[in-house]
């Protein structure tokens, strides 16, 4: 790696001496599968978290995580919804084949579907029965038209990723899983007008773009299990948001299966309709509570020719801004993620990450900052970033840094943001905040936190319960994640944090939820974000088009 | 100007050695405002259309355009809506100021009203008496909340540039103009977010922002006229949908006041929300039929540091793709604008365009094609756009061009592209379609329409009414400006064209309105690119949120 001095900036020929070639392969960025980390594996493909520890504090066994009924007693099941009956089964066997249901029986042994009733998170689990795997949107549409009918609650589920328990029953819905509809379904390289099933896993939507010198427009550590469908299902944000902008913009349309079995196509290929209200929008980031998306067209970004990443340090928050005006004026149109972590982020990801990660610093510092840049000439963009580094660190706003050399480096790099979140985490147990602040706040919120656990003297050492609140995100995009590492989950952490974190976001005018959605852990909170007529037009959306509300209950609103 | 040729193209120095420096001012595209034609000016700011000839045909008089209900006597007024009370005048007074209330009184004298009873092309006109321009936004809600209980019906107008009769009554509804909302409520240079009003008009908010080195985030011809609330009420398109997005994606919050006057905001300074059901997405080219935008929250860009203009020639269509996709690829993200014209749309313009605006090619040739790239580094946009020229025309892809040298270069060039609309309607009329058709079939429509008017008879010199049918637009976009020039307005070239424009770009999977909405000329014919169940979900909102159908009836759906 080429480290950034300002002996190197006083000269700066050496800079561009020390510089060397760096060719951007296909898979320029880790992937989350990929990743090898000190825990077990618990999943096939998506980052590992079994970690020694407490994070299943709330488990009846070594292995076993407790109901969500069981942590949350005060929620109870709608006794509106019917129970399963074995007519019920006659009809899904009558529609699907075999290898589309997976059922249980009506005992209490349910592990066969523990990675279905299980939130990856370890933090809640449902009690569904009965798993539907249609392999084609008729069917999807003859399933929710009959569970509508008989008011069955169904709880649609793709890469089951999410981080709110938004995509696993808290009681018995039926699980209506999108894996088996997982099908490209056509490509123009012209347009880069991408159509897919919504079942098409994230890294494998991207791997086939990549072949046809596209990428997918958006990209998150989730990408080796999410669902192209999820990610619009929860409008996630994730790195490539600065450069690509939201799904709002790139999702051109959807097919959506409505409660009551109604199909609803916008699946054109056209950059431009405007014909009518924009329907699709309100299925993006509605977390399945209105009907199933079980197609998306997408428009696709050209793959960019060369890829530059840095890793900088600076002294206080007050810089990570300057340097994010600095970069957004210098890098403009070359900026494709901008991303900040605090000491102790970087702290915490050191004792977790693999040894054969080095930091790539030789000091440690209050803030770093990672800085990302995509373009189509690499020695332009080598020197728009070697200008913009020199003045950065000639003017002290940054005051030590590394360039990546070669691809092993690139994803070091990244590594050691990507690796935050599985660090917070393996230690016990982690209360993850994914909030929108403006950007001079940002930071604040961290800052509050730590402050308000140590006056509740949760902080510290063991045996005290909170190991660290840390603060890292897209800067870019005003998102902070306030990750609170914990040796276990208590009820004495959760109301030091909770309403706090809510109230404190709520007085800088920022949302709780910038791109993780509601699901069932923020639902009674969106008061905080949205205001009474907000929400009422929202309840009364919810009670029109899911009028007997089966999609998706004890979530969302 | 610098011309481009194979010569010049061999010897590559040459390319180099010709170019000079072009300095970037803070309006380097030209603003509609700006334009001086052949024609008399009819409005203060907008692009001039009073031209000599038959525009007006349907007019009692020379000056006259014809009402709309005398055009379409099947359309008829719906009488489930009041007519204007002495009791409704007076409450009105009550809560507005003079300066806030234009009325005529109940004679036929409508004359001074025309402003807001005609719109933009002169070919419809409604005959309300009533206009009204409140100063708040409080103003505004008091005033739905008595429409809705009195069933008053309302057109909401902003700067009446619409292209559709949206922005027009039909009938008597009461005007209510956004004219007086038109302040600047905040911006943060940092996060590059834009709070204002509906209210203030576009070229104004890209002026202040240029002050403060940020562009707005689309610019169209009626930049000087319409108004930021109106763009986000037809989810306009226009020259930078290419490079920042569409207004889905880059408008963050609205601040609307429904049918009953509740005030609905989500006015944040967030670019990532992930609370609840995306409403805001609901107004966005809704046309003023849900509700009425009255405050827009939205993630401006930063100002290019370079802009460079390129004026290119090609022999066909496909040579216009094969051009597009190489762009997309080599010019990647400094890329800004890709338009095409074809060779009967410069003809027209030719024969319009002021004298001082010499036409850029020695000889014509069948397709004409615009490039614009704003970077922010000057040497490397010019090094690139170089290169791609110089392997275009080395390929034979690109038959001539030229660059331009200066600002003055750079809007005469823009010239030739933004003088196309006012130059096929300035012989008569025009019937103008704005399509979206999948890249391949873009150019077939023009040819198709061409081939249909001479076998009609319609299509040649005078006595025939049509001059010419043109295509132009932006390629980036999929989407195409039909443009029929005519002598006349007729019934006989309105039925050789409709449905039959329509079905043909239904047959192609296309949308019958890219960027200028339905409004009341397409309202008709959504079904030929929405299906029953998405009309059907349309209609359900409408009568939803405005059950007494008071916002701008007439259109839509």
């Amino acid at each position: 790696m080429l480290k950034l001095s300002r002996t190197a900036v006083k000269n700066c020929k050496l800079l561009s001496v020390f510089k060397r070639s760096l060719t951007c392969s296909p898979n320029v960025r880790l992937s989350s599968s990929l990743l090898v980390s000190n825990c077990n594996s618990i999943k096939k493909t998506f980052t590992p978290i079994n970690c020694a520890g407490s994070i299943r504090s709330y488990s009846n066994g070594p292995n076993a995580v407790k109901l969500t009924s069981e942590v949350y007693p005060n929620v109870h099941r709608n006794n509106h919804y019917k129970k399963l009956s074995s007519d019920d089964l006659e009809y899904f066997n009558s529609i699907l084949s075999k290898q589309e249901i997976m059922y249980t029986g009506t005992g209490n042994n349910l592990q066969e579907l523990d990675l279905y009733n299980e939130d990856w998170m370890k933090k809640y689990k449902g009690q569904s029965h009965l798993v539907l795997k249609p392999k084609s949107v008729e069917k999807i549409s003859l399933i929710l038209n009959y569970c509508n009918e008989e008011k069955l609650a169904v709880v649609p589920q793709g890469g089951n990723t999410d981080l709110v328990g938004a995509s696993v029953p808290v009681f018995d819905e039926i699980i209506l899983s999108l894996n088996n509809l997982n099908q490209i379904r056509e490509f123009d390289p012209v347009s880069g007008i991408l159509k897919c099933d919504a079942g098409v896993i994230l890294e494998n939507a991207d791997n086939y773009l990549r072949e046809h010198d596209h990428i997918f427009p958006l990209d998150l550590g989730a990408k080796g299990s999410c669902h192209v469908g999820g990610v619009c299902a929860t409008n996630a944000g994730g790195l490539r948001l600065l450069r690509y902008g939201s799904l709002h913009g790139s999702v051109l349309g959807l097919e959506v299966v409505m409660p009551n079995g109604d199909i609803v196509s916008s699946m054109h290929s056209l950059r431009k309709d405007n014909t009518g209200y924009d329907l699709k929008q309100l299925f993006i980031g509605a977390e399945g509570t209105l009907g199933i998306i079980t197609g998306v067209s997408i428009l696709t970004q050209p793959k960019p020719q060369a890829i530059n990443v840095s890793f900088l340090a600076v002294q206080n928050y007050e810089a990570v801004q300057k340097v994010f005006v600095k970069a957004k004026k210098e890098l403009a149109e070359i900026l494709s993620a901008f991303e900040f972590m605090d000491q102790r982020s970087i702290q915490l990801t050191k004792k977790h990450i693999e040894k054969d990660t080095p930091f790539p610093l030789e000091e440690e510092y209050p803030f770093y900052i990672l800085i990302e840049t995509s373009g189509s000439n690499k020695a332009h963009d080598d020197a728009k970033l070697e200008t913009f580094l020199e003045s950065a660190m000639e003017s002290e706003i940054v005051i030590d840094g590394t360039i990546a050399q070669d691809e092993t480096e690139l994803q070091n790099l990244w590594k050691w943001r990507e690796m935050i979140p599985e660090s917070s985490q393996c230690q016990g147990g982690v209360y993850k905040y994914d909030v929108s602040l403006p950007l001079k706040d940002l930071y604040s919120l961290v800052e509050v936190v730590n402050k308000k656990l140590v006056e509740a003297d949760l902080l510290g050492s063991a045996p005290k319960p909170v190991i660290a609140a840390v603060g890292y995100g897209h800067v870019g995009d005003g998102n902070l994640h306030l990750n609170v590492a914990t040796r276990l989950y208590s009820k004495e952490i959760e109301c030091t944090l909770e309403p706090f974190v809510y109230e404190y976001v709520s007085s800088k005018h920022g949302s709780i939820s910038a791109e993780h959605g509601l699901g069932f852990q923020k639902k009674n909170y969106i008061s905080y974000t949205k205001s009474e007529p907000e929400i009422k037009m929202m309840k009364d959306l919810k009670k029109h088009y899911d009028s007997n509300g089966i999609m998706n209950p004890y979530k969302f609103i």
